[in-house]
């Protein structure tokens, strides 16, 4: 492979290397002159662009509407929470000057917008009836992080959504929390093809003033956790410091529930970790711009009959099972003159693109077409072409599926139970991934573990016997002891390192 | 009409105060704490979603790809390009601190992406076989202007398309700068049904740096023109700035020439100005969210049944000249229950809904529908169902027709030429509008009428003989003399006072 496609590190044992390499080579992202931001290149959007249309769709059929708030939210706005403060305020970027003059207030970059919306809610919401408020905003957001920083897994500004909420009820702020996170869950597990944990996040790491962070963690495969999504039942906090009340059915002043969600283009860089190979990424059908690439193979003297040929099974794939008015499946013909076919296979491989589909001078003599799999490397020779569009729908959901598979495997492997702290720090120091133990509910507890090999409690997961997940769930009680202190267990926690 | 809904103010005598109450009646907009921003409420949003698509569609269409660039600028980047510079750091907001710390050097927060874009253009154009490399983004940016804020006209922060596209030669970003140009006025006279000119800015007036701009002007009811978008062939200024140089066909090192273009929220403010009227927004039927509003009118007792048939109407519109597999037709029933048929008439009357459908016991019975159009008012009853949702569509054509053909009538009566100063200064003084005169190009010549009457030149257009309008356009002459100075006249200019 050639110096400028080939991914040089392997991802078992220089995972930072390689994914620089991947993000890089396969056209995703570049970085900014300013350090910890980054430039979303175009294949790169394509992705958030899949992402979001996904997402937004599922919004939009449960009542959510799309809104926009400013970027600079006056610093007073800020500290009207103190907990909202108190989380951002190490993090923000302030603008203190306008043109040539110095500001009287300094302004905020939103590094989230509860702050800003809240007072626009309490303008806006008068009576029970316009209650629930469902709002979005896709937008960029700043959080001047300090560390560690890497495109799409961590970076100063970045692209995301967040929804915002205001309920009558408590059971209303509940399950809109809850709702959200499914649809976070649909999206990474039925979109992006990995499988996920849901859960809480405990108390000391639940989003500031809020009443607890729902999360969905997806296990990566240097056996570390990625937060993909989270979803925040605020309770009346925010309604209270901002003052979103409503006159309820008995005309008496009621205080709203509130919640927020997001996800951001964190989830790209989750994507690129879960699935990448050392030939670079590879994408899942759902979300691959491109499903399936063509790569004519000809000379001078058959090249129109071959690029003919090609043509005529990407128009048939194309419609292959659709409805006849729009295309069902996204189809590439690769005719560049001044590359070569093997030039062509790698940095297809390298953009991972679910299917190749290979076309020369054989397969038009025989009506059929070679094709290679991108998430197994499986190579099939001589389908007749109709076998080829009658079925390709089909393939590429097998390939959707064990993609999935392959990573709910993994999963399931690396969640690995503890019953002492020894076996805790043992299992996080030998196989990583994540470690589920009982605990008492005891910030000082994990403290001991985090101390020690820097893993912490990254969800406290949903009960297995609560379906769907509520509130209520985190009354029931476990069996046993915790794993730390040998005081009452309160619930299972989740260990694992984190990004 | 009740107060809440009411527009209060005259939209011929009171303009301004009229606007304002349209934004926020019809909740399209709010105002930010910080002066100058504006919140883009669920209304006004869908109408920019609506304008995005439209042009995404078409600039996707025409080998444009997205990517996203930072929000700050290193102020030494800005600087690179000592016009951009010099025309926009007065406006521009300037980050300071991240966190607790002073930053070591100041950041942009974006005015324009040039100098950010640019230098990636640079690192990512090294064959001709990369050009034209076309770029587009989505974002917010922020211009720190200090007077005459107005929500979506004029606003410190605002979102917007800009486009930047590189090119081996200058006929390929002459061809470019036109292009958008003319897919700006495809989605303003075709989508916004607002009629308009297109053509060059005068040389003083062009973005920094440009070797020229194009301009599409819209003609306001309150005789004002609002620059719509903008289109600039940028020569190879920020090319040579910034370095975007490529090896030719015979490998020889060129420079390439570069386009900027820009569309914003703005647009949604001439929507607002120019079909509004003193009921409130009239939405030609391409942009609005609902095309099609039905409003049922019943008792207790036949409540189900005309909520039945309205139902089936709904149904059998939303699918009326449609593939089957798609709704053609927006429609929506509105079915709330505190509220009067008569207060929802006021309510999608304000907020510009193209076609009222009412449906009561007598229609139903009658199996008609009535229908009330919101452009002119008319009303026509006892429509048999079947004929309403075979024709919905062409009425639907008709109605986007007819607005555009009404301004398209007014802007043809305000266009009108004068040959002296004193005859431009009286026709702006007397009617507004534009004054087509002769002019040398002398930006005196300009002063001199701007000074008086604060109308400037707003338009160069295009020669009408050239079609599509080319750069060569400038190289014609015409006949006669500059109205302002008597000296030979290099082209007609459009007075106006503007946005």
């Amino acid at each position: 492979m050639s110096n400028e496609l080939g991914i040089t590190a392997d991802k078992r044992h220089d995972t930072s290397e390689w994914y620089t390499q991947v993000v890089k080579k396969a056209g995703l992202a570049d970085y900014a002159p300013v350090k910890g931001c980054m430039v979303i290149k175009p294949y790169g959007m394509k992705l958030w662009e899949s992402i979001k249309s996904e997402f937004d769709g599922k919004i939009q059929a449960t009542g959510v509407d799309n809104a926009y708030f400013p970027l600079f939210i006056p610093e007073s706005y800020l500290e009207k929470e103190e907990d909202i403060v108190e989380g951002f305020d190490p993090e923000v970027a302030w603008v203190t000057h306008g043109g040539e003059e110095e500001l009287e207030e300094r302004l905020a970059v939103r590094p989230t917008s509860e702050s800003i919306i809240a007072p626009f809610m309490s303008d806006w919401v008068r009576s029970h009836r316009d209650l629930p408020l469902r709002l979005n905003q896709w937008a960029n957001v700043v959080r001047w992080e300090a560390t560690d920083t890497r495109p799409f897994l961590r970076t100063r500004e970045f692209l995301w959504q967040e929804g915002h909420t205001a309920h009558a009820t408590e059971e209303g702020a509940d399950e809109e929390t809850m709702l959200r996170l499914e649809q976070y869950q649909e999206v990474i597990e039925n979109h992006l093809a990995i499988p996920s944990i849901l859960g809480y996040k405990p108390e000391h790491d639940k989003f500031p003033g809020a009443k607890y962070t729902t999360t969905i963690e997806t296990l990566m495969p240097d056996g570390k956790s990625i937060q993909s999504g989270t979803s925040h039942q605020l309770g009346q906090h925010f309604a209270e410091a901002f003052d979103i009340t409503y006159e309820d059915e008995n005309s008496e002043e009621s205080t709203a529930w509130t919640t927020s969600w997001g996800l951001s283009t964190r989830t790209i860089g989750a994507l690129i970790m879960a699935h990448g190979d050392n030939d670079g990424l590879r994408l899942p059908p759902s979300i691959a711009p491109t499903q399936v690439m063509i790569v004519p193979i000809y000379q001078e003297d058959n090249r129109e009959e071959v690029l003919e040929y090609a043509e005529s099974i990407k128009m048939a794939a194309e419609h292959a099972g659709g409805c006849g008015c729009q295309t069902s499946v996204r189809v590439e013909i690769d005719d560049r003159e001044h590359r070569t076919p093997g030039y062509k296979f790698n940095e297809h491989e390298l953009k991972g693109v679910p299917l190749r589909v290979e076309i020369g001078p054989n397969e038009m003599e025989d009506e059929t077409v070679t094709t290679v799999r991108r998430d197994n490397g499986e190579k099939e020779m001589g389908i007749e072409r109709r076998e080829f569009t009658m079925n390709v729908k089909e393939l590429l959901e097998d390939i959707q599926d064990s993609m999935y598979n392959e990573l709910d495997e993994y999963l399931e492997e690396n969640i690995r139970e503890a019953s002492s702290k020894n076996e805790i720090l043992a299992t996080i120091g030998k196989n990583r991934g994540y470690v589920k133990t009982r605990w008492c509910g005891d910030e000082n507890c994990e403290e001991e573990i985090k101390n020690e090999v820097s893993a912490e409690i990254v969800v406290l997961p949903f009960r297995e016997d609560s379906e769907p997940a509520t509130v209520q769930d985190s009354e029931d009680e476990i069996e046993g002891e915790c794993a730390v202190c040998g005081e009452k267990a309160e619930r299972w926690a989740y260990f694992a390192k984190n990004y």
